[in-house]
């Protein structure tokens, strides 16, 4: 069974598989390659994935048949079950807790190799609402501390199938990057009364430099200190802390703003590859007045050197303002 | 010129180079190839390189002559240098300071294309000892808050030249994963009493699990929540907060365990690209009692999925106890 360790030094988790499928020989090869003959995820392939969770189909088709035009899986061979008990243990100085959470699959769409900038409005609203229901149901399970929903797109992204699908992990633990932030935006509340991101929010859309494209209900964004070329962040000017509040009213405008940011980095970088992760507040935890859900995305373009590695700290040789420029100037 | 900014959320700074060179065209290419036709690096080609910092040469050899056996010079194109004035300045909500610091190389050998695992024990003690006394030089600046000694090993790793080196960045800021080992470990003396570092050396040698390779003064562990498969961590025995006080008769010890831990590594992943990272004490931080210098290093075996850019969590498929009894198990 796998487990989740905590680094002793640093509030940094791993999650361990301990799969004998992945011995250390096994682990030495290269990457896996995209594979995608037979497409699991493609109309009429069902039986090879689980069964689903949830779907968009019509409503005289059945679970798991060919009629769908979204759906979600759990993950072939899941890290985290929710199956397992939640043990925290101590192991002299070391402490992990056993593999409790949830891995799913987001089929995006029945549209096999599209990229995510050709996706319609609709799927692409179909695709938030989705990840809008699958945090809200896996919440539920007050073992969950966090939902993190991410996408990996092309094989040097971290994918190992074509066909467009997010991913999902439910944890027992907060992730230490959010938890970072939820510390930032608290601390810069307890001194100013107001949200750190409504804050940048403000400062940019009124200096416009570094403003990508905007909407009547969102702003993209490359942040003033970006960690790779063309980094790019999508926040919603409604202060809140949750994804999964996201109102039906804002799906359409997210995926408008969505749809042009991936069109326009599409454009600017030759289809990178990239990642792409929501950022939102952990269950239960109350941080409604100073935390801002948001989207970060990073194109991969660009290897991560031993300085990233062993610093946290980023050489970067676009600055925002030039590559907010360069991708508002396309024209879409 | 190039400018440290911070996160305004987190306590993370970026590099942002500014270089007309990289305009968002340049920057949307791919990684630059390894070039090595001429070798920059190589006796002959020093005309190629600025002049050296520091060599160590026969006593009848003159500065920038061929006859050296480690040489140490400026990055052709420093991203932060000691000429900048270190202005600290506020633009609304975020924070930044002029790039102020020094980026060199550490030619490791005259001889082109050998590995590290490869180099002799004496390269390997000039090589320690031409970090140790980088690092004094240039903590005499008092602008200079963290010297950060690094390697990059293959392209997939970050090199863009074949020709072993290392790398080292003097930065204005104590980066941000030093900073938390520091907290990390101030944390764990307050509680305890005692240093962190020294508790997982001591479980560690007791259960032998997760020992690579010892020597009387070093030993070399997976750690217990290791973020990629085979990364390996080289800690002295003798409690010591800073690198830079690494004592003479260390020296041969420090070598003689890193060449039997990369020869180690060699074999078991085929010779992969790598990175490894100095961790020691910033200038002028009194943590002599709960810090502990060490070296980290990553095998570049596995892809940064989207997972790990927003958590910073890690899935790590190789449990550290598999990997190291994989290597002790070697024959070297």
């Amino acid at each position: 069974m796998s487990e989740l360790r905590r680094d002793p030094i640093v509030n940094r988790w791993v999650i361990i598989a301990d799969d004998p499928l992945r011995s250390p020989e096994v682990s030495m090869g290269t990457e896996e390659a995209i594979l995608d003959d037979p497409c699991p995820f493609c109309p009429g392939n069902e039986h090879l994935c689980p069964p689903e969770i949830l779907a968009n189909r019509p409503s005289d088709s059945y679970p798991n048949d060919s009629r769908w035009a979204l759906r979600v899986i759990p993950n072939r061979s899941p890290l985290l079950v929710v199956e397992e008990d939640l043990r925290r243990m101590g192991e002299g100085v070391y402490d992990k807790i056993t593999g409790v959470g949830a891995n799913e699959v987001i089929i995006e769409t029945n549209r096999h190799g599209i990229r995510q900038s050709d996706m319609t409005a609709l799927e692409l609203e179909n695709m938030f609402w989705a990840y809008r229901d699958r945090i809200i149901d896996l919440k539920r399970d007050s073992r969950i501390q966090y939902v993190q929903i991410y996408k990996n797109c092309g094989a040097s992204a971290g994918a190992s199938l074509s066909h467009g699908h997010s991913l999902l992990m439910a944890l027992p633990i907060v992730p230490r990057t959010i938890s970072d932030e939820i510390d930032g935006s608290k601390r810069h509340f307890e001194n100013k009364q107001r949200c750190v991101y409504c804050d940048v929010i403000r400062q940019e859309t009124q200096l416009e430099t570094r403003v990508v494209s905007e909407t009547r209900m969102f702003v993209a964004i490359e942040p003033f200190a970006p960690r790779v070329p063309f980094e790019t962040w999508i926040l919603p000017k409604r202060h809140s802390a949750r994804f999964d509040e996201i109102e039906p009213r804002e799906l359409s405008d997210m995926a408008s703003i969505f749809k042009d940011v991936f069109s326009r980095l599409d454009i600017a970088l030759s289809s990178p590859a990239y990642n792409y992760i929501i950022h939102t507040s952990p269950s239960g935890n109350n941080n409604e007045e100073y935390y801002h859900w948001h989207m970060e995305i990073f194109p991969r373009i660009k290897i991560r050197t031993g300085f990233e590695w062993g610093t946290d700290l980023y050489i970067n040789p676009t600055p925002p303002e030039a590559s907010a420029a360069f991708l508002r100037g396309l024209v879409v």
